[in-house]
């Protein structure tokens, strides 16, 4: 937390009520009645080869700020899920790709996100950090910064990668599950799970 | 449009401004400067199978009221994509649906939506319309109601259904584009294009 952060915006007028013809509660405002329906955002990304390297980028923001992720923010309104993944790769890494095929697709309901990851080839080796970023790198297998990454899902999305290349199978992945219901899932953010 | 419809809410004081920090404008509002974030919405449905019969609904709302569509709607927060696809079968034709995979993404910029279609199959042959649905029914290939389908997206989905059929290839679809750039895409509510 800074000093250099505006003092957060005095509630607006919304609660929640269930709209005519609607089953569930949204926020509606209590001076006009605009109903702000509040649904899941996209997050597109990519997974990005030059060579055998992979790129990633060191967040410069919170959350996880100081942590390596990969290019990969909320599509936009008007945006075709590619063309929002070859912009964070440019907005997050100065990076030109060429999108190839669907790595995966997470959901992750809890904080209300669909994750659509892309495989990706870098068009060519010109990177720099964008605003986002603290620096951004391309790695190779072991030198992928495993204790410094940011969420489980960049751990998913970089072992459902090494898994594409190894079989050549290129059916978009999932959440990763345990292979035994009875046993809970491994931790998502041991490196030694990929 | 009907006589009973409630006259539109009196306009909620919101402009279009960039935030600090941000780079494209956003609804923000005039009295307390809460930003409102509109991002494409996600929509799920399901091819849903019963036998080689495909579920349908004839919507009761508009747009397209009266047509043929496929049981799908918005993903809701704190819900996966399959969970929702679930539901919309529910809500819609009140269908008990068993999710296979994923049929296909498609992008529709235009209108800020990505749809996510699965391929299912009906759990018991048990059905009858939900609230936003006149008619409900299962088709065989060539007793679907082709002039009558709602969307664009509905034939592409039922078009991808068919080739998973004859093919095997559960690799999840996109879009359909044209063979040839140069010439232009067929009229995807043809259904002579299936």
């Amino acid at each position: 937390m800074s000093d250099s952060r505006p003092p957060p915006p005095p509630p607006h007028p919304f609660s929640r009520a269930i709209p005519d013809g609607d089953d569930r509660e949204r926020l509606v405002c209590g001076e006009c009645g605009f109903v702000l329906y509040d649904n899941p955002k996209i997050v597109v990304g990519s997974v990005t080869r030059w060579d055998d390297k992979i790129l990633m980028c060191r967040r410069a923001i919170d959350p996880r700020r100081g942590f390596w992720t990969l290019p990969a923010g909320y599509l936009e309104l008007n945006e075709s899920t590619r063309a929002g993944a070859e912009r964070e790769a440019w907005e997050e890494a100065r990076a030109k790709i060429a999108i190839e095929s669907l790595l995966a697709i997470y959901d992750i309901p809890r904080i209300s996100q669909v994750q659509l990851i892309y495989r990706a080839r870098l068009v060519d080796e010109t990177l720099s950090a964008g605003p986002e970023s603290l620096e951004v790198g391309l790695f190779g297998w072991d030198e992928i910064p495993w204790d410094d990454v940011a969420f489980p899902s960049v751990h998913w999305a970089l072992g459902h990668e090494k898994e594409v290349q190894a079989t050549g199978d290129l059916t978009p992945r999932s959440n990763p599950m345990p292979a035994d219901p009875s046993t809970p899932p491994a931790d998502p953010a041991a490196p030694q799970g990929l």
